[in-house]
């Protein structure tokens, strides 16, 4: 998950759409009191919105639907298909970041394993950023209380699409601000030759508390443009606090972008640990930094969507997207960000055909390229798809993680919420009956969201997913099983419901 | 904290001392409960046990000697000043590793603040192992689902003392084994030329049920006898599996020792998200891996122990010892192991200074060096104090962290149990009344006990300790102020006490 840079750009309140997303996840300290909270949320859907049944005259849903909806949830709660999935992609496959052999890797293999499915796969050409990350190096080398030339060394990582230093490196004093607005104060004058430390924390209250999404939107802002506003008071580079809950001394990598208007100066994420560190320093007097960066960006690679269609048996050029990215960032092996999403999406696939189910309306698996520094992915569908955009009957994307399924929710016309009732109550039998509107939807569906189409977003228990997403510790490990296979059956009963249902949806 | 090699080869079974002395921490899930175990444990040992006041003709405890322990207590719970070295220690110099600059530094820091305060300050000169870490790269070169010559990058770090790999390092198949038997069940065919994980977890269940000590002995064993046992099978090199509750992609570094008999291969610790990967790989087919390490033992090094005395007004020659040792391990800045030990001391003396108490023995700070990688400054320190041992009438020290104060345990005859009852129950007002006989104490205070002296450890909640120590994470903020205090008063009221009581300690 990532917020692509023309996004956030125009929406100007940089992760909007994911903060809106995450904001009234129902969530609290324990599972017991997360599950009284679901139900009670549920119950009161049902109590204040109208139902369904009051306001359409035949109901979509019927026994054999029903039946079979249910029977498609039993079987991915059974299922590890989607976990072997996701261990195979991180960890036979590895670090998949657009342009990378891995990348590749994940393409080819993901074809190949649809195929194996009996699918129709075809390869969406995209033409993809390739940015590579090379050494990285930073080292307070002038700080108050310091001995016979002891330097410190700061962990960091290079922010994706950063321009690199000078080979030799540069150094220069640090200047600490919390704020955009502390920076505007500072000026010119005290921030020109300057390394500018965002000093920005996560607030893990909020993420704890369930808004981890929030907590991520307030804290991102920083890592996006950070670097361009330090630059136009002529700083000499950027560095963010890390964008985490968790303290164990990891950085957290994600995109960055260049404003036009700016010099590119180089931009890293130091650990939250090396920010304490810095600020600590620079509250007793001045602190000098190395940094050194090498990262290339290299020209645009050749790169693709896959897409597998399992043909629905009845209005077979309507479409339902189920999908998850294929790329992931570089530090990790993208186990949560967001194998396990390609992973729900193919398993649903496998569902279908596991159980005989052909549904009405073609199902199409989407792994998308690029979600994490571009968005060429989704971009490009969008694009190629214009001309057909009114047979895509929705879209389901998983991007924030695989932890305990919560439920999904919808960017598109009110009347959906009583129409797809009846599929959150079946999954509301394993904890997972949240359905709610949001204002904007999962990166690589939303410009098909832009278009109409209606787009669905997994909601899972996000809590501990800033600790590891962009960082080396986004490993297979993280993943769940159980919490996966929860995921699994959201997705397959609402893709299910979705490609069967007698009538258009509102749009 | 750490075992050195010597007390590792002795005991046989590894980290026996720390395990003992953690065995029976009381703790649980909550801070509720583990305030009522507390609670309960200390009436429980005033019930069953025989309380001072009934077996001895005099009380020891004189009204003023308590009401400056709990003027002592009141003070450090309120004051900063251990917060405030233990930040120095930290920020302003960083890691401490034996022979280091950093190590240097800490030396004078010390010396010139107990200067400061008015204590007279020696130097005990040591000769302390000096090696320097160096490059650390690991890579999985061959894997089942290989594509493309993509290699997955490892996560490791040299152990402590490890020799280094040829200067291109070296590339060998990986046997995956989870005990000692395993290995030699595996047998030399098919262990020699290769490279042996052990794979053995920190049992997390464990530390979370308070016995974070057994968890870490438990697991510890293959770090520093791993390498050995693998070398006598003809392996070219080891990896173990950190030792870590958390998994946030850390390797854990501490120190191994060669055996005289087997060849010295090169070892290093991988992350457990690494060994993970390692281990799901290695059981689909043929894992090699590439491995280059650069670690280099240089000469032996001088450095010191700091010792600062403030005299006791009536037997001036009886020595309390406070202390924490001053060297680090390198990833970190020792913040938990051990500035905070060292500071704990520091406050002592400090707080003795500011509440203008002088003890009737004389309070001996000490700030050890080469805990981790040697223990030369406890060894040589109870070797230069051999003729004058009968004068130490006790030592105190803290190496488990600076998490909430429990109380402390005692190596020493069973009757010093009642005589510091009174101790205990003036601690159990903060919840830190826990007192226990253990069969082993803190590492650089562990000769001083095998010569008689009774030897006291710091209780601390170490559920947490694990997670960070000998890691990169081993930072100031890991450290809680109030917790610090907390941990200050049962050093400060253990020493008072101890400095003042009339009568010879049992010995």
């Amino acid at each position: 998950m990532s917020y692509n840079h023309a996004r956030m750009l125009v929406h100007h309140s940089y992760g909007e759409n994911f903060q809106a997303a995450m904001t009234n996840i129902i969530s609290s300290a324990t599972s017991a009191c997360r599950r009284i909270f679901s139900i009670a949320f549920a119950l009161s859907l049902m109590c204040h919105l109208p139902i369904f049944a009051q306001t359409q005259t035949a109901n979509p849903y019927s026994a054999q639907l029903l039946d079979e909806l249910k029977r498609i949830q039993q079987a991915a709660l059974k299922s590890d298909y989607a976990y072997r999935q996701t261990a195979y992609l991180s960890n036979n496959i590895g670090p998949r970041l657009s342009g990378s052999a891995g990348a590749g890797a994940s393409v080819e293999y993901v074809a190949r394993e649809m195929r194996r499915l009996g699918l129709e796969v075809q390869l969406e050409r995209l033409s993809v950023p390739h940015w590579v990350r090379g050494e990285e190096q930073g080292a307070l080398v002038e700080y108050p209380g310091q001995s016979n030339n002891l330097t410190q060394k700061i962990i960091l990582t290079a922010l994706g699409g950063s321009v690199a230093t000078a080979p030799a490196g540069l150094t220069a004093e640090v200047v600490v601000v919390k704020s955009f607005d502390e920076l505007q104060a500072l000026g010119r004058g005290r921030v020109a030759g300057k390394i500018v430390l965002f000093n920005r924390s996560f607030d893990q209250r909020l993420a704890d508390a369930g808004y981890s999404g929030e907590a991520y939107g307030e804290a991102v802002a920083y890592r996006g443009v950070g670097a361009s506003a330090a630059a136009r008071l002529g700083a000499t580079a950027a560095i963010v606090r890390s964008v985490v809950g968790a303290n164990y001394r990891l950085p957290h990598t994600g995109a960055m972008r260049y404003a036009a208007d700016a010099p590119r100066i180089p931009a890293a994420a130091v650990t939250a640990e090396d920010a304490d560190l810095i600020a600590h320093l620079a509250a007793q007097g001045r602190v000098r930094m190395r940094l050194l960066l090498t990262p290339q960006t290299l020209p645009d690679a050749v790169s693709y969507n896959v897409i597998a269609d399992l043909k629905g048996s009845q209005q077979p050029d309507e479409i339902v997207i189920v999908s998850g990215h294929l790329d992931s960032w570089d530090l990790g092996t993208g186990a949560l960000d967001d194998a396990a999403g390609v992973a729900m999406a193919m398993a649903t696939a496998e569902l279908f055909k596991h159980l005989s189910l052909r549904p009405r309306r073609t199902l199409r698996v989407i792994a998308w390229m690029n979600e994490e520094n571009g968005l060429v992915g989704g971009r490009t569908y969008a694009q190629n798809q214009a001309g057909n955009i009114l047979n895509h009957y929705a879209a389901i994307e998983s991007d924030r993680g695989a932890g305990h399924a919560l439920g999904f929710d919808i960017k598109g016309k009110p009347e959906l919420l009583p129409l797809l009732q009846p599929v959150a109550n079946i999954l509301q039998s394993q904890g997972a009956g949240v359905l709610r509107l949001v204002d904007d939807t999962e990166a690589d569906i939303s410009p098909l969201a832009a278009q109409g189409v209606p787009a669905f977003g997994l909601l899972q228990d996000s809590r501990t997913y800033f600790n590891y997403h962009h960082t080396a510790a986004d490993t297979l490990d993280k993943v769940k099983p159980e919490e996966l296979a929860e995921n699994v059956a959201v997705m397959a009963v609402l893709a299910y419901a979705l490609a069967n249902l007698p009538q258009p949806l509102p749009r």
